[in-house]
């Protein structure tokens, strides 16, 4: 072993002041290998991927692993322009919507140029905005978890995220307020539709007349391939074309890039875990609300509720010692808060049943 | 389909200034779907992985795929520790060692400030820096392709890349060098040993004594796999923890940290194709010496040759014509000069049986 701190004759040479001033970045909780728990904090899809998507892992040979992949990921382009009426120079691939996230970062947004987003949303944002220099405003959400038009637009940023439906309350916003929004601001408006698999709309329709519009896509939800990291951002060329300078030459994995193909390409299994995922919603919604719980309605594969008396953390570590894991955020506004992953019907009564009295 | 450029009622936002200076990616020549060539231009090991790895991406079950992966690739970190005989919080993987390189960017260049390196090199480093807004500083290497310490250190960058076994030469520089550079270097000497497997020796012996020393490697050339993007890197414990904070929350594929961890973890597979490249890549040194080519011993996987009459590109045009692909620079310095991955013996006779006269 080497032992670096004791015989180091040498200053170790500095991080850039913003990322020394970060916090580390904490892995959310991950069961251990072989503890068996019920895991209903990080929203993954109940239900595991189409048969056809293993089947494509598995046709990998050897051949095709000891050669480079495809570096715009060609196969992927073509067949989600198919799934969403565009042109494949309209999609741009990459390893998780995160990295999209940052792509549209480091390609729009220069280091003291701002980005806006309103609050609470996806906190990798800010992680993001940091690692570029970007300057951060936040801005609250209108009552009922409207998007604040208004205070977004003057915060003067060359960009807005937002998550839609959004994380973690569920909520969404429609097109024509988004429209509205596109309209008024003149930098980019980035719809972040990971969960959009589980809601009625989704942005699309709007690229046609507002090309400031960039939609990010997950297959790590909908698709039920969080352990692919696979993502995509559909937008007008232009916009993709320039994203694809910023891109690292080879951004997917061959495997995953044939993974992911065979998932959008299965829509008929993928619908089929949604509706599923909406009919138990539905369910455990009304479960919730009778215990007393004020849940908000939701249009992704989560809950997010107030708990009866603001006790979440002791039901967070209630549920946690029965071996079944919810997310619990301790923070000011959101300490009497859960929430709580979609599961199979069989993990839904289960945490019913295991809810304190 | 959707026809933005022509229903467009609005400008699209431009990118940054410096990414829009910068020139679209062009992605290196690949065959068609079907097209059956002799792959000899991007440097992929000839042999496929190891049976292990095969076994380990088979062996992913549904439930593995639709669960986030370990957000630091924890079962990897052990086990290159154990292959390299260093502690797992000196590992960081990532996804391929173009991502290493972004994250080491990002971690310790600030905007504005320098990176240095020899030149020629990869090519990937100036396209890194260009996207941070970092200055580059390029320094001629010494004859003999000798590391220009003096020089290096000169430019008072805030970091020197370069690799080594360095493409497109193939040359090597001694731990005696790159311990005298980083012993009068205050800033961080990245070595991109890319194609260490191909060689005599490494630079993990000095990051004992040099804690401003990264050490980069990929799964992509040694152990066949190109097409998973898997990268990491091996430094002090103190700058993988700062790197730990850029990088995304989950940047690692689940099914390439299984098969990354069992490539690994087979070095005996492994060293079998490093062995059987080593003894095909002084066949064909001999026989393009003997053709009259100027040929520069390698320590990786490729060659690097001067054509006789000057002639790389009719040589390279010829040999494409055949089904051939190799690799023509077309810059000035490089435009006599070809540079040939070591394949299979079949193709290696194939190549010299395709060479013009």
């Amino acid at each position: 072993m080497c032992e670096i701190k004791t015989q180091s004759m040498k200053a170790i040479p500095q991080a850039r002041p913003n990322v020394r001033a970060m916090a580390p970045y904490v892995p959310g909780e991950q069961p251990k290998p072989g503890e068996k728990v019920i895991k209903l904090n990080t929203n993954e899809n109940p239900y595991p991927p189409s048969p056809k998507v293993l089947a494509a892992i598995q046709a990998m040979s050897g051949e095709a692993l000891r050669r480079y992949p495809s570096p715009r990921a060609d196969l992927f382009r073509e067949t989600a322009a198919q799934v969403h009426g565009v042109t494949p120079d309209m999609i741009l691939a990459g390893n998780g919507s995160d990295e999209i996230l940052a792509i549209v970062l480091r390609t729009f947004i220069s280091p003291g140029e701002c980005l806006a987003y309103p609050d609470p949303t996806y906190s990798l944002y800010p992680v993001l905005a940091e690692s570029g220099e970007n300057k951060v405003v936040t801005v609250p959400w209108e009552p009922n978890w409207e998007l604040p038009i208004d205070a977004l637009v003057a915060t003067g940023a060359r960009a807005i995220f937002f998550a839609n439906p959004n994380a973690p309350t569920g909520t969404v916003v429609s097109n024509d307020r988004i429209a509205l929004l596109a309209d008024r601001f003149s930098g980019l408006v980035l719809v972040d539709e990971a969960y959009v698999d589980f809601a009625d709309g989704n942005a699309l329709p709007l690229l046609r007349s507002h090309p400031n519009v960039i939609v990010s896509r997950t297959l790590s939800k909908g698709y039920s391939l969080a352990a692919l990291r696979f993502g995509y951002a559909i937008a007008a060329p232009e916009l993709v074309g320039e994203m694809m300078k910023v891109k690292d030459s080879y951004n997917c994995d061959g495997i995953a890039i044939a993974a992911a193909t065979a998932a959008l390409d299965d829509q008929a299994y993928a619908r089929t875990t949604w509706r599923n995922v909406r009919i138990e919603r539905e369910n455990l919604h009304t479960a919730f609300s009778q215990r007393g719980y004020g849940v908000i309605p939701s249009h992704a594969n989560f809950l997010f509720m107030t708990c009866p008396g603001g006790k979440a953390k002791e039901t967070y570590l209630a549920l946690k010692a029965k071996g079944i894991l919810v997310r619990f955020f301790d923070k000011p506004g959101l300490s009497d808060k859960l929430r709580v992953t979609i599961g199979t019907p069989d993990e839904n009564q289960a945490l019913l049943s295991a809810l304190p009295a």
